[in-house]
């Protein structure tokens, strides 16, 4: 049986990438002529059609979904589905899922995958590395090709579409505050590297409200962690860098981290190292999942509100396909964060 | 735009259920020859292609497996999924998901859409009504035609395919003889409905350790949860059920509960009325997410390898993709389970 040619067959047998292959079928003028003569040739003869071509038969509405995200494991993602889920099915529409696993190649074949399911539009969080690569052309072509994108989240500037967002910055404003509000004179950021924007976002939250408090910031206390690998075995890691930091600087008082796995991981160093949790030391989170609540002590955190970050993307989405016709502004909803106190914070 | 057609759309326009009008297009007898011929011809004026005539386009491989799960917030389908995209990956096969909400009439759906998708094969976990209702001619039928399912966890036994399954008895037994070696003399079950697989098995393990050990059977400690509805709002009700249990019957030292959520609603409640854990009374929980890990205290639990169950149900699927044209005999792996020690019991 001769297998399906697919975007990365044709990437391996012209031994280019996948990147290259999808903008030469799309006659992106990055790609120099000779290249996309040769990778058109060949698709043409294997019978390859890319999506402009599975686009011709799109005049048919399947009332389906195509949701990508960049994990399955973190909670957030889960809560985030079920709100999307709780509104498809309201609407009558179906969802199909694919996970990148935070790989710009894997999005690109998943959005691929999808159009060919013949999918009417999707919602997406981009992968790190799409983020890191900025590398957009599969959105921008999408969109072109009359495919609505809704981005959640993770979403680019950049990228004129729908777009639903939570109030980093303000979220980051709040915790931080919070701390110093109960006494917190040295607060240790866990943060990601700049180029996630909600991490970005939320170290600049921190920073403005040392700077409103008058506390000098301490690149010492600011602590990047670098994440592109698997979840579990990096939280062994992150847990040996926390440890070196409290071993370096004397004094921390507070920690804001800017996600539930790093305060959870926050507070097994603090049991390690006997620090007692919230007298000796303070912790806020961000997102408020099923460990937020669960864990011992409780974790004070910023909620993200993930089901109605859902239901807003997929109301947004499935209103947009429900008028095709008329030519809509693309709206960008904000999401207020709120602040959740519990048990680990004075 | 005309929509198009869908067994959801014919079900509605006729007034018959999902599954009616999936069993008239194959030609089931367990339909009336009259409303048979009247769906058939109704699909057929309005061009509707059923899964057996997407089927003739299915000589082409596309590489994608169609996974189903009943729920996504479960921490244990999100470890399943990462172990299935983990064999995925190095095989070269890509993923699409869809979630059931534990529905039969979404099961139907999914299953149509991804086979409308090109899925080479299903993985699947039964949604509860599928189990409740036992109407499996869909299971059946995509099997006939030519489709692979691997069901792992809630699987059914009169349907012959590929299964990965969890030694759930024995699992409970290991579960159940831990709290009685620990002195626990008292010990309430939680558990579900019988009409799930998995918590029947598990309930009949604890009954025979009881059995083993001469420990009566007294049916007011037997708790059956019955879930059909949303998770969140029914923490709260299991958790008041509990509260009853407790109040009438005095002396209970020991808790299996059959997941983990059940676990840690036993956990809210001992802390409630200033039970201690483990001095006043031990739990045990089945299936080692991230909830176990970071309760405090963290729970003793039956682990049950998510990852692996993904990773054994991927192979299975791909293996048997690969060798289409040999008759291979169906297997059935049995994934062991492992009691894993912490802090909930002594």
């Amino acid at each position: 049986m001769k297998p399906k040619m697919t975007l990365k067959r044709i990437a391996k047998e012209l031994g280019v990438s996948i990147s290259t292959v999808s903008k030469a079928l799309h006659d992106n003028k990055e790609i120099s002529q000779e290249n996309r003569d040769k990778i058109q040739a060949f698709a043409k003869f294997y019978n390859y059609r890319p999506n402009n071509i599975a686009l011709s038969l799109k005049n048919k509405k399947t009332k389906t979904i195509g949701l990508i995200i960049p994990e399955i494991v973190h909670n957030f993602f889960a809560k985030v589905i079920s709100g999307i889920e709780h509104v498809a099915k309201l609407k009558g529409y179906n969802v199909l899922i694919a996970v990148t696993n935070e790989s710009f190649d894997k999005e690109v074949i998943n959005m691929e995958l999808l159009v060919h399911s013949n999918i009417d539009g999707f919602i997406m969080s981009l992968s790190k590395e799409t983020l890191l690569n900025r590398d957009k052309h599969h959105l921008q072509e999408t969109i072109n090709q009359g495919i609505p994108i809704v981005m959640f989240d993770r979403v680019v500037d950049d990228i004129d579409c729908d777009k639903v967002i939570v109030d980093d910055l303000e979220g980051a404003k709040i915790a931080t505050q919070k701390l110093i509000d109960t006494g917190c004179k040295k607060i240790l950021l866990i943060t990601t590297e700049d180029f996630i924007n909600i991490g970005k976002l939320r170290t600049q939250g921190y920073l403005e409200v040392l700077r409103e408090n008058n506390i000098k910031q301490d690149p010492s206390i600011i602590y990047r962690v670098s994440d592109m690998g698997n979840l579990e075995r990096k939280q062994e890691a992150i847990e040996e860098d926390i440890n070196k930091i409290f071993d370096k600087v004397s004094g921390i008082d507070g920690i804001f981290a800017v996600n539930e796995i790093y305060a959870i991981t926050a507070l097994n160093v603090a049991r390690q190292r006997g620090l007692r949790v919230p007298e000796d030391l303070s912790v806020v989170s961000f997102s408020d999942g099923i460990l937020s609540q669960h864990s011992r002590p409780s974790l004070t955190t910023i909620s993200q509100h993930g089901f109605k970050i859902g239901e807003e993307a997929a109301t947004l989405l499935i209103d947009r396909l429900s008028h095709e016709d008329e030519e809509k502004e693309f709206r960008t909803k904000i999401i207020k964060t709120e602040l959740i106190e519990r048990d680990s914070t004075r």
